[in-house]
């Protein structure tokens, strides 16, 4: 059993969060390693946390949500290790599937190590040929939300025209990338300039344009003269109404997230919603995880592309546990220059 | 040819209208029927107006929409004669696919008689054992939109819970009863206890409440305690807001209407859009006309339903032009039960 230190170092998920999340909401705390003990008539597993993913789904985990069962998104525990995914490798076993030495990804503890105690909740690495952070943007959710609700969902066809916000983000640089492959015209909006050029540059957006400096509506009008085709949306609220009026008719849109409005008290309204019947539009809401049994057949077909050069995965990795929350924050101040993840260790 | 009277009265759109439409909105007039020649070259038809249908989209139309091309909506020209869909007996016909003594329903003028110039845009009634202003209601667009939005597109399954804004309408009268024909468990809101009763009686609903009366919260929170699994929007604006938190996971919402938001200025927002992710719900707009390939197969199918009395269909009748306009502005309120018509003669 490989295990180095004596602690247990670990971000301890403070209390309920209302607006926007402070690294004050968290905690980092050393617990002792002596209290990593799989219990013995256990199938559990003891995993070494490598990476970790910042994802925007966790800020409503943690939200109360006591008042909103209906969201089928459960809320952190105040006062315990935060969870999220995580690309770990198995460091003690009582699992039939999982040795000791195996790479996993999945959800899994903010701290060094974790016990997973039903393991079969964890996906097996089996491509190791590539970089293993991979498995929490390209090859994990980030990736199969991209391809279910782009691909998937939208069946794209050549000559269509796609729109995604934060098209640099850990979904959207993948969404971009998709639609050119299938012969698209796509165009994304970023928060700074730096992403603009790193949108144009590797993802090959035929044109992105900074939301931040520039009228949404103008910028909508000047690229899709004849009108949005489909509309991968990552983040809701303002955006979404102004895209609902630039859509062309039959269009149609993924509802992946809704970022810009995780933070808020009360949502914004949108108000463009008569145009889904003069368009005839289609708006199909989604979560990834419903589609497990697509995971390995998307992640095959990834890691192909990956290897041969058509797609690229642009990650910004914070160091160490000390420096994890604050990326977790910078996400909803878009910080981040591609998807956001936290390193612990390499293996 | 069959012409009485030596005059043509006509309903002429005044102007442009913000907010509800008044009775002043309209003018009625009497022109000459000397003008009702048929072009010695042309296909045109001369058509004897019977029943007019009051449409809630005509509503659009009376809009000034230059500045919103993008809904495939043209607006009345102001000073002309208003157009909506009509019964009509054909009284002179130059196209070889019309008779006089032919009955058609289509796009027609608010007049006594009606010159088209292309009649290809008619629908000529081949089953004249029916109520003829059944062709403007259940056999129909209000009919085809029922079954396009509902049967259709949403697929309902046995035992589903089906939610239908207003329950009594042109529209909504049909969802109810195809929702318990295919055994789906069926809920409507109306704007009256009139419309209460009939709902129960006369279309079978499960259960059916005033929204002006009661707390729609607490209504759809009591009548669906697992959620719904489809929603048939006829009203959009905070009802559509207020049935998206209620909804089911992998909920479907047919956008057929969203009468509420017609006479504002401005569109109320619509808040509760994060439940489309979280709960994987599919909302989708269509326009019936867009279906015009499937009229012959619903009209048949609902002709066999009403002569075996599967099923029913309730209409508001004003009587003459001269009580076109104020049955016309009633719709807004919610003053007919049942499908608005006026009738202008019977054959």
């Amino acid at each position: 059993m490989e295990m180095t230190g004596t602690n247990n170092t670990q971000v301890i998920f403070r209390n309920y969060v209302k607006g926007y999340p402070k690294e004050t909401d968290f905690e980092l705390i050393k617990s002792s390693l002596t209290s990593l003990i799989l219990p013995p008539e256990s199938t559990a597993v003891l995993l070494k946390n490598l990476y970790l993913a910042c994802d925007p789904y966790m800020r409503h985990r943690m939200s109360n949500q006591i008042s909103n069962p209906g969201t089928l998104i459960n809320s952190y525990t105040p006062g315990s290790v935060l969870v999220g995914y995580g690309v770990a490798k198995v460091v003690q076993s009582k699992h039939p599937d999982f040795q000791e030495g195996d790479f996993v990804w999945g959800l899994t503890g903010w701290e060094e190590y974790t016990i997973i105690h039903n393991p079969s909740s964890l996906n097996k690495i089996k491509n190791i040929d590539v970089p293993l952070s991979y498995y929490l943007g390209v090859l994990g959710i980030a990736g199969i939300a991209a391809y279910i609700g782009f691909v998937h969902l939208c069946s794209p066809k050549a000559g269509e025209t796609v729109y995604v916000s934060t098209a640099s983000g850990g979904v959207g640089q993948l969404v971009g990338q998709f639609a050119k492959m299938m012969g698209c015209y796509v165009v994304g909006s970023v928060s700074t300039e730096e992403k603009v050029d790193l949108a144009k540059t590797n993802f090959g957006y035929d044109h992105v344009f900074n939301y931040k400096e520039e009228d949404w509506g103008e910028d909508l009008k000047r690229y899709f003269p004849q009108g949005i085709d489909i509309y991968f949306d990552n983040v809701g609220g303002q955006m979404l109404d102004e895209v609902l009026g630039h859509m062309r008719p039959h269009g149609k849109i993924a509802a992946c997230g809704m970022i810009s409005q995780y933070n808020l008290d009360e949502p914004e309204g949108v108000k463009e919603m008569f145009s889904i019947i003069t368009k005839r539009l289609e708006i199909k809401g989604y979560v990834e995880t419903d589609f497990k049994h697509m995971y390995q057949e998307y992640i095959e077909l990834a890691v192909r592309y990956l290897k041969e050069g058509k797609l690229v995965y642009v990650e910004d990795v914070a160091e160490g546990l000390e420096n994890a929350c604050s990326a977790l924050v910078g996400i909803f101040y878009g910080r981040n220059v591609g998807k956001q993840l936290v390193r612990l260790a390499d293996k």
